[in-house]
């Protein structure tokens, strides 16, 4: 029984409300006006969230690659596997990049990026993961937009993790494009993505995507002339978008769920600090969506009978993703609050007692 | 109220069991072993359903193009415009084509792909649509491996309406990669695509594919690695194949659910040839998956009040997808019987009656 099912506490999949799971109980026809009408709608408050209705448009579809032009070149400040990832892409694509090396636990300082725009003329592009899910840093993405701005570079934005959760306004200037997804922090079930972008650098992106399917300007053009996606769509996963949108904005939109999880996030560190857990990141860099901790030294120690034995409590944890240290991961996003937080980390002592594990 | 929502006569999204929407009120971790064991356990009855076991592999994903080599050159036999759109997917990658255009009620001839290799020596692949639903147009799909295996040429079968519905037996040779959804004959919902691939020709695909995102090969190394998918699941989607092939195979598999689309064709057939409509398709070529008519030719004739005025009543139709011919399409799969398609026949009869529309 869905009852029954075990609390995610990870970064997406999540926890989802039982009204946005039941918006998947109908089947929609692709080329009915209801269903575009609804995409319509989400794409539009999608924008809302992060107050761009002025100059930006909202492409559902997934991956992209198409805003850069070939002969671009994108610096990447890399502090995790996110960043990472979006070095894999370029390099596919067969896109000149430039990497800023840092540590996983190192936010982007906007003087190295502009120092970076200083050293290589080059650089058109900087493609920024806001919040870096490896370790759950986050970047000071204003910062960034500004000195882009300063600098005339075009700002990509993997807003993944942060998008619903965290204040980003489009109002501030500095941001061509974010990139997030249906299954994050605005807690609908996973299996759609969408960018955001200013109307006039999609206008100049024609063409520009050597892949069909993730070709945000022709989904663009099309959904404006016809209302509908290109492709089938994912009626399903978008249904439950439009419920959990509604929730969203009823529950008082990006700032009440940013304090939500910040609650949550607090009731998560401050009760795994009781049990003797120690956070990786230093608490000014920690964003409100997962934590990492330092795995216990304890030779009894093993993520994988800690993970079954947690999830058999009743909670999902997620694995560390550093490559230098032992740690593991604890989300707290989704339609949870910080009373299931303090539930978890109970059933946290429960488990080590019983696996007889020493925190430190 | 899902109870009366109006049923989809559209070759997906289509009109789905109760029960296979009801498997997507369970949030899933991507991460979580019980997720990655129904991925694997879908994946292999995808595999089965083509009898495929000994030498294809499933890789679960949106789209691909991964497996065509840069100086590889695609013969694409063209009856439509799912064929169409792989010669635009092969343009903007870059890869030469050879077009062998037919008519819109036209199947390929075998004969006609065997002229091609002797004509063009270049040609190494072939992409052929098996059910092109521009028409609902059957191609021979048997023969066409035949003519490939016989000249050793590569061929890469886009099964997107006939997987699970029409025969397809891959050790028949021929067939190195069968491409095909979640949303269609299989009767889940929209969300996942998959590849159905020769190992051998997978192998030989690392680094093929421009985008990560549609790279075959990495989805398959890593997936054979971690049991995982490499990014963020469609997790309720794949828990409705999950369900939806429990209900395939509960209910007799491809031939079982060929018969009763077959008998749903039927009725839909007979019942609006007695209101005068006629089949676009000769009977030999129709597949039992959508039907094309013509549009009457009665000047009150207007498609959008038609469909409009029959989704009142009940039933989604599609519209028509050739170039030459004004027609309209009616879908006969999904989860629904030819008492369903009678009731539909019926229900166009009273609307056509209500807006005073003569079909000939």
């Amino acid at each position: 029984m869905p009852g029954n099912d075990p609390i995610l506490l990870t970064p997406g999949p999540l926890s989802t409300a039982p009204q946005t799971r039941e918006a998947m109980l109908r089947d929609w026809g692709s080329w009915d006006a209801a269903f575009n009408r609804m995409t319509r709608s989400v794409c539009a408050d999608l924008v809302k969230i992060v107050h761009g209705e002025n100059d930006y448009v909202c492409v559902p579809l997934q991956g992209s690659g198409t805003l850069v032009p070939r002969q671009g070149c994108v610096l990447v400040p890399n502090n995790g596997a996110y960043c990472a990832r979006l070095i894999r892409i370029l390099q596919r694509m067969g896109i000149a990049y430039v990497e800023l090396p840092l540590n996983e636990d190192e936010p982007v300082s906007p003087a190295a990026i502009e120092d970076a725009f200083n050293l290589d003329s080059r650089i058109t592009h900087v493609a920024q993961v806001h919040l870096e899910t490896s370790a759950g840093l986050l970047n000071p993405l204003d910062d960034i937009a500004a000195v882009c701005q300063r600098h005339g570079k075009s700002l990509i934005v993997d807003a993944m993790s942060s998008f619903g959760a965290l204040p980003i306004d489009l109002r501030r200037g500095g941001i061509d494009a974010l990139i997030s997804a249906s299954g994050k922090c605005l807690e609908g079930v996973p299996g759609m993505g969408f960018v955001i972008v200013r109307r006039s650098v999609l206008e100049r992106s024609e063409g520009r995507s050597p892949s069909l399917a993730l070709d945000l300007y022709d989904q663009y053009v099309y959904m404006e002339k016809t209302t509908q996606w290109r492709f089938t769509p994912p009626t399903h996963v978008v249904a439950a978008l439009r419920q959990a949108l509604d929730q969203f904005f009823a529950q008082g939109g990006q700032a009440a769920r940013g304090a939500r999880y910040t609650q949550n996030c607090a009731a998560l560190v401050s009760g795994m600090k009781a049990l003797g857990f120690e956070p990786f990141l230093k608490r000014d860099v920690q964003a409100p969506v997962i934590v990492t901790f330092y795995a216990p030294r304890d030779p009894a120690w093993n993520f994988a009978n800690f993970y079954a034995a947690v999830r058999e409590a009743g909670y999902v944890l997620y694995p560390g993703k550093l490559t230098q240290v032992d740690t593991f991961r604890v989300g707290c996003i989704g339609a949870i609050d910080a009373d299931e937080l303090r539930k978890a980390v109970a059933a946290i002592d429960r488990t080590l007692k019983w696996l007889g594990i020493r925190v430190k």
